[in-house]
């Protein structure tokens, strides 16, 4: 076995979130909020806040420790493809706070398994505080997570964090590879 | 909000393996053992090697995929009041890497919560390649997360590691709290 310095042949590396990054968890506390309040909401509606901080969805967060709550989650648009490509170029490693909610973890797993079956076990992270985290980049829609992190953090734009203006910020899958595609041509 | 810079408060960080360094698994593949080839085994018998590794005891991985596998291990002898004192000195953050086994994700949040109840949430973390995680101290029976880490590794003495001499040794919890006791009195 020849060894290679690590330096030569290691690849930039991403840690990436999942809810409200890949995953999208608002249609269903939109969902959740009419049925147990009699009252539809749009997203717009809590702008600034998350939807469990709106007059009569203070219980809403409870569902998170329900066994299958992140189970069937939809894909965020263009993230499958966006983090496919991103595959090619950087080692992917999708990190989650999901240690707080014990019954998310196995349909976390699942579902990463499922939507992107690309990204190996070995590059699954759940844990509580990000600052553990060892990356070149986070894209994360908290900023707390972003404020720890001695990389670059790029803020996926979620309702909570609109008025923050700490970070890059991308608004989407297609400006998360804009983003990429300018940090590689940079590399060149 | 006075901001302090974080050098000034920040403690040494921690990252500590669960399996064979605070959760003993090898009373539990010794029982699987005996009960499936019907011979008794004992730890000494695969010195160098783990006991799937032994013939006949090939298929004893496949257990780990089980529910309630990881649920019942024993606590590794003296590792709960090491730990609450490292507790006292250092931030500890137990780093398992458990995200090939779906089913062991409950069980080892349950069985952290179970037994250790003074580490929060927030300090644990599952994973699959350790080179994400970012620490001052990592404790581990395998090199290879040793080998991967930036901070100072500590090889903790299992079976399958007993030839490696690349890294500080502990074989047991008193010896991990003679050596902290060290670290500590040399920064003073």
């Amino acid at each position: 076995m020849t060894l290679i310095p690590s330096n030569i042949i290691s690849r930039k590396r991403i840690a990436l979130d999942m809810d409200e990054v890949i995953a999208d968890v608002t249609p269903k506390f939109l969902d959740y909020y009419e049925k147990d309040t009699g009252t539809p909401i749009e997203k717009e509606m809590f702008w600034g806040r998350k939807v469990y901080e709106m007059p009569g969805g203070e219980h809403i967060r409870d569902y998170l420790h329900e066994p299958g709550f992140f189970a069937d989650l939809p894909v965020m648009e263009n993230s499958q493809e966006v983090v496919r490509w991103l595959h090619g170029h950087y080692d992917i490693f999708v990190v989650s706070a999901a240690m707080e909610f014990r019954n998310s973890l196995p349909d976390k797993r699942d579902w990463m398994q499922k939507h992107f079956p690309f990204i190996h076990w070995k590059n699954i992270v759940f844990c509580g505080d990000k600052s553990i985290i060892q990356a070149d980049y986070m894209i994360d829609d908290h900023v707390k997570n972003l404020i720890a992190f001695k990389g670059k953090g790029l803020l996926y734009t979620a309702t909570h964090n609109i008025t923050e203006d700490r970070f890059a910020r991308v608004d989407n899958w297609l400006e998360v590879r804009t983003f990429f595609e300018k940090e590689l041509s940079a590399k060149r």
